[in-house]
């Protein structure tokens, strides 16, 4: 079965390189131009039914989400995004105040970031709406924070508490970690870093693949939100790894950063948990503190044919 | 009744300006940064059954034409397009080969043009295939051809024969005229510059308008391609006007600039064409050399609500 991971393969094995190529397919954002001049570049492509449901949700927050994600993208290479162009296809019988109302839902989350929409492409047919955000950014002066800079023994974060997002319309209203990830990036050596759209059950191994490594993740440690029904603590833990659409960063560092990271009051206040170490051993495991390692299954949001 | 046109105007007058946009919405790309450092960007968004139709053409001509649309955009202001990236909502039941044959035609023309694919996103859903290509392109040294910068007296070219691009396929086949683009900033004084989408008969106004100038065209002068069907000059003109996709660009020059175009060789050989003539007088007509000046019909592809 072909799944959307297999296609990014695909493709980056079809495409060409180049010097002006600094990061390409196969992380959050691709980093092009020069070592004195590289802009950070997403694209996120949202569909009606699947993303958003125009019957169900107003076009502000559908304008607003469709930018959101692809920030999420710029702020999990450590960037600061700064311009954006939006391809819509625009279902006739919406007519133009949907638009009107959905560009003013993108553009309040733009103005709130210091992001401009520079231009876009508002086509109208009879189907229903799509949306393609892409988002231009510059890099962290320090770099950028790749998948696949985790070292084996790196301590394993994230930025928030999971799961839950989508019956609660979280997936709508998130604040893109932008701001927080400028800190990490200030403050501290950030390796690995990625935004968590498909779930930590599906993010986690992407992310630990990348660097060539394991990982024991801790069930305990993994912040789970209240957004999350009650249950089981292995029915929410569950829910954490699988329900997609945090839009939290998912991150690794040093040990000894690591330590720095927990004592940092302000990201602690943030919400930031350390939840796992990446391994050299390519397991990809878990364990509640009082239980033994199990392998973790499979979970989150995978595009299928 | 609301149009594409009116639409872009509502946006760019909701729009936040700032230094880094050096030009904003309503060009064929936006100029971003700093003056040392700027980049074009454009989008564009094909739909199933207005741009291509699955049950028709070829997955690779869909991808080809959905790559040189943009950079068509690119070379509209005398740029050099350098990435793409690619947002792709793909109907579940086309599966995965025609997902790679697109990005086959897709990565023919970015490998002919020097256009490097640096990511996208590939979403799956039941609906309509809709594709929307960013490109990232490098400004040329001397500036920016914009729409606005055409003045009175001003010569208008176009690059090649307009007209029946849609009945004979020419609107998947066509070159994006980059290498043209860049000769012509390499050579000579470009003033306003558009391409060709919408047809002669609704780009013209707006390159005109933009740069606050009427026009006087030359009927007799405008090229005519070959895949118009025979007919009488007045009706060939009309298709001309407007039949679309062309994917010609439109520029303007002052005249002294214009006599050393016309006696270029490689140009003429080019098929380039000197059509009229940008005027002081707001109106926008056009006349047959035997015959008085009339007020040009609005014709041309506008997207309609």
């Amino acid at each position: 079965m072909s799944t959307e991971l297999n296609f990014i393969n695909w493709l980056s094995k079809h495409t060409a390189t180049s010097p002006e190529v600094l990061v390409g397919i196969g992380d959050d954002a691709a980093l092009v131009g020069t070592s004195q001049d590289s802009w950070l570049i997403a694209c996120d492509t949202l569909n009606d039914g699947t993303h958003f449901d125009t019957l169900i949700h107003s076009p502000e927050l559908i304008g607003r989400k469709s930018l959101a994600v692809t920030l999420s993208d710029i702020a999990a290479m450590g960037g600061i995004p700064k311009f954006t162009v939006v391809g819509v296809s625009l279902p006739r019988n919406l007519g133009p105040q949907f638009a009107e109302k959905l560009y003013r839902g993108l553009q309040s989350l733009a103005g709130h970031m210091n992001v401009i929409v520079v231009g876009g492409d508002t086509t109208i047919w009879d189907k229903d709406l799509v949306i393609t955000t892409t988002v231009m950014g510059k890099p962290h002066v320090k770099g950028v924070a790749k998948r696949s800079h985790g070292r084996p023994d790196d301590v394993i974060f994230v930025t928030g508490p999971l799961g839950g997002s989508l019956n609660k319309g979280r997936h709508f209203a998130f604040e893109p970690q932008v701001n927080l990830a400028s800190y990490l990036m200030d403050h501290y050596a950030i390796r690995a870093m990625m935004d968590l759209s498909d779930g930590l059950g599906m993010d986690l191994p992407r992310i630990a693949t990348a660097s060539q490594c394991g990982f024991h993740l801790q069930a305990d440690c993994v912040p789970i939100h209240a957004d999350v029904p009650h249950g089981s603590p292995q029915k929410r833990f569950e829910s954490a790894l699988s329900d997609g659409e945090d839009f939290e960063l998912l991150f690794t560092t040093d040990p000894q950063t690591a330590k720095a990271i927990q004592s940092d009051e302000f990201l602690v206040s943030q919400g930031i948990q350390r939840i796992g170490v990446l391994t050299k051993d390519p397991s990809q495991i878990y364990s509640w503190s009082n239980s033994q390692p199990r392998v973790l299954p499979q979970m989150g949001y995978e595009h299928q044919y």
